[in-house]
């Protein structure tokens, strides 16, 4: 990922603010959630990407820059994201925490190897440390083994949620001004993130 | 506040599932807050919660109890004020955050020095900590000096939040199987409530 590597200065603004939508839909899966048991599972996965968010913020403190100004750019592309794959019910909403949070902290991990500063390597520990995502897996294949017409409407959203996701990441490592960037750096990237997504769709019982 | 004494077990529940509303009703404000500023100062308010709660909820599991089954007896009375105080705009979203959180704080503080288990001194200590909310009043004041006409509909909703949450806080003192309960016990607990909240609306150049 060395040629790939992004700034830490970028790195940091566009880790920080990713963490803190992956906070804020987690904390709208907790409120939407139907018992208390699954609510402690998602304020679990919340309140680790939080962390991280003020983690990240931190860091750019420390370097004396400030947080806002350094996310502001990534904020429009982030939310149109977000805005984008709006789900449809409380399980969608779970998968969505499940599969986007898990393909992002994978991403930014990779990423994060490729940062010239001694801080990536730490970033990339931090982002592949446990996130809470292995009981919102059980909790999923609860209700799909409950459910089982869930499966394949879950199946079809998961699908779109990787789709949407992989073009995001793509646009974060090929900004459009520079779009003659070399596919065979970027191709076992988007092999990684893909095999790591359908080991989280298996996990669930369901086809990628 | 010893006659008023719940039981820890009790105290745990109710205090674990009031602190999980307060990071949930924290969390909405972050995703309807209008710059990244705003969204830093609530989610670390949000994330103070959430602590709470977890350290409440792994309480009642170091003594072998189900949080959720602790919390159950709580959640249709909590969840029916929370539903009753919808704010209209962000801004009292926000003013509740900072109104309702600081009042329960409090209350649950006095309750837990009544706890007769050493537990009681550390909660109470936890829940006077730092729970952010001098930057969200900071916060709140910049905005009433910004647009001075959100002032006066803002000490209306105060008033109206702090009644509620009275009337919340007094349903827990005196269950309705108790409604003999001695007036002489609970008023010095309003009165200082009242004084706190008081202070907290002054902060902000509102009437109470």
């Amino acid at each position: 990922m060395a040629d790939l590597a992004p700034d830490v200065r970028d790195f940091l603004g566009l880790v920080a603010y990713v963490q803190l939508e992956i906070y804020e839909s987690a904390s709208r899966a907790v409120r939407e959630a139907p018992s208390l048991q699954s609510k402690e599972v998602l304020s679990h996965a919340a309140g680790i990407a939080l962390g991280r968010y003020q983690e990240f913020a931190a860091e750019l403190r420390r370097r004396h820059l400030d947080p806002a100004e350094v996310m502001a750019p990534y904020r429009s592309g982030i939310d149109r994201f977000v805005a984008r794959i709006t789900p449809g019910n409380w399980s969608e909403h779970v998968l969505l925490v499940y599969l986007v949070g898990g393909l992002f902290d994978e991403f930014f991990a990779q990423l994060a190897l490729g940062v010239t500063d001694k801080y990536g390597n730490y970033a990339a520990t931090l982002l592949r440390e446990d996130a809470g995502r292995g009981q919102i897996a059980e909790l999923l294949a609860t209700q799909i083994r409950e459910h089982p017409q869930l499966g394949d409407s879950l199946a079809l959203w998961g699908r779109r949620l990787v789709g949407d996701s992989l073009l995001v990441a793509r646009s974060a490592l090929i900004p459009s001004d520079n779009a003659s960037r070399d596919a065979e750096q970027i191709e076992p990237v988007f092999t990684e993130l893909i095999a790591t997504h359908i080991r989280r769709m298996d996990a669930l019982g369901l086809t990628a």
